[in-house]
């Protein structure tokens, strides 16, 4: 039988957990993002009574290996956080964290779209990304592979969050569009806002987003590149758009690329990040050592 | 005890075989690359008198997973042909095909760097890749991940032998800064004749190196951001000059990386290619047919 697990789906805004048993998430939460005691509580009051692992899907930048939050943008209180021993000495219980793009791929490996080779991309906010191949996730050193959005495309480009000037995210994702909204209209947009206007036929919209889908083309094509995907699945808010924007990044796509993958829309929906927390403790990279800092014994116990 | 393997590296003007055994290359042959009867001839002139496998590392594009060449610049006569059914009917035996700079960090895996998670670049003429993570070879779907040479840099670039505009290679491999000098200087010039008039001061091949350099490292970041590899393993002829270029590329590499990661030079040499052939037999993605088409029965029998 597999282990039981609590997942938790850990945003910047907002926390899911549930725990899934035989397959299935079972008594779901959702609330506002905050400290490590209204987490505990939380998974405490959707624990089975027996042994249980925790999986967390994390949104910011951490080290898997070493089980530490490295920093989150809204998070700023779990910044250099041990997690997996804080977590882990209070439940009791083993506790796994990742980046939640690579476990979104996860819950699309188990649970969604299940091919042994594919790259998932999130286009949102930001941009974000999980690759999995030949049947497992490509974590990277520590975790932090598939930075999709932060790949340098234009050297003199807008300045990123990270820091950088000129990557994909800056360019191409929500936060980039509603700068250049800003700069070229008077008045910062959404997204979304500023896709229903190009499709009304507004000129410097349909710049804006033009720009945005052929970038967002242009790192696809380099993923595609680089790991040969089957497929390329997306998925993110700005993907709702996909009947509009999916022909200006299919044909930029064809243009950058020798042999474009077919591009395909996720289907998992919102519990694509807790499914991909739920399976953690069973995908955990074998040649990486599992949490063993649960005060209750042996990893599972 | 593990199979005995004749190892074929088949680059564009040359071809190398040797066979491995007890973990050591014996019987080394080199020619110039020409037609599958020349190959024949100079395998069973290496092959073992009992079974072997052959692993053949093939400078081109292909596909693994159906054992067929695609095509490859310098070896147009190969186009479309099934090797490893052609080979293997008239050895006998059974016969793998991958890309050659995917062997090289197959190569590396198992007999020079080592780590579990690199990715290996050879900047040289064109500019390919080979990545490993958790202690795998990433190929891809059809075996053609890792063309680190073919991501687009500058959509508005010069053209590339793939036939795409601003690929990595066409602005900082050896035909890219031919082709620069041509059109800069009136003559074309070699890297290696472009690096050593830079090293002596002259202002235009110091702004093609520099160019080719942040260019170079451009392509590096965007490896680290996606892989996240523990270390960038480089060679190819242009890292001969590494004491010139290596400040320049990882001086570039650091301004548009967030955590670079360290930058080595493979100390493997020519025999790479070799051994990662070598290994081919025994590190066959599981998830793969293996080649069944050698005329005498089962493979490794």
């Amino acid at each position: 039988m597999k282990m039981s697990v609590v997942a938790v789906d850990m945003g910047g805004t907002q926390t899911r957990v549930a725990h899934l048993a035989g397959g299935r998430l079972h008594r779901r939460k959702a609330f506002p993002t905050r400290d490590v005691d209204t987490l505990v509580a939380a998974i405490g009051a959707v624990a089975p009574r027996g042994p249980y692992a925790v999986g967390i899907a994390f949104a910011g930048a951490l080290d898997m290996r070493r089980g530490r939050i490295l920093n989150s943008p809204n998070l700023r209180e779990w910044q250099d956080l041990d997690l997996p021993q804080e977590l882990g000495s209070r439940l009791g219980r083993p506790v796994y964290l990742a980046n939640d793009a690579s476990c979104a791929a996860l819950g699309e490996l188990t649970r969604g779209f299940r091919a042994r080779d594919f790259a998932y991309v999130t286009w949102s906010t930001g941009i974000g990304g999980g690759f999995v191949s030949g049947g497992r996730v490509l974590w990277g050193n520590t975790g932090m592979a598939a930075e999709v959005g932060h790949i340098v495309l234009r050297p003199d480009g807008p300045l990123c969050d990270c820091g950088k000037h000129g990557c994909l995210e800056a360019i191409a994702a929500g936060a980039g569009i509603r700068r250049l909204t800003r700069e070229r209209m008077g008045s910062a947009l959404s997204a979304e806002e500023t896709v229903a206007r190009a499709r009304a036929g507004e000129k410097v919209p349909a710049d804006i987003v033009n720009t945005a889908c052929r970038a967002f083309a242009q790192g696809l094509s380099i993923v595609s590149e680089l790991l040969e995907p089957e497929v390329l699945l997306l998925g993110g808010g700005i993907t709702l758009s996909w009947d509009y924007l999916g022909p200006k990044v299919e044909r930029a796509l064809r243009a950058f690329s020798r042999n474009a993958p077919p591009v395909r829309l996720t289907e998992l929906g919102d519990d694509v990040g807790l499914y991909g927390a739920a399976a953690l403790p069973e995908h955990w990279p074998e040649e990486w050592p599992p949490p063993t800092r649960s005060s209750s014994g042996a990893p599972g116990s």
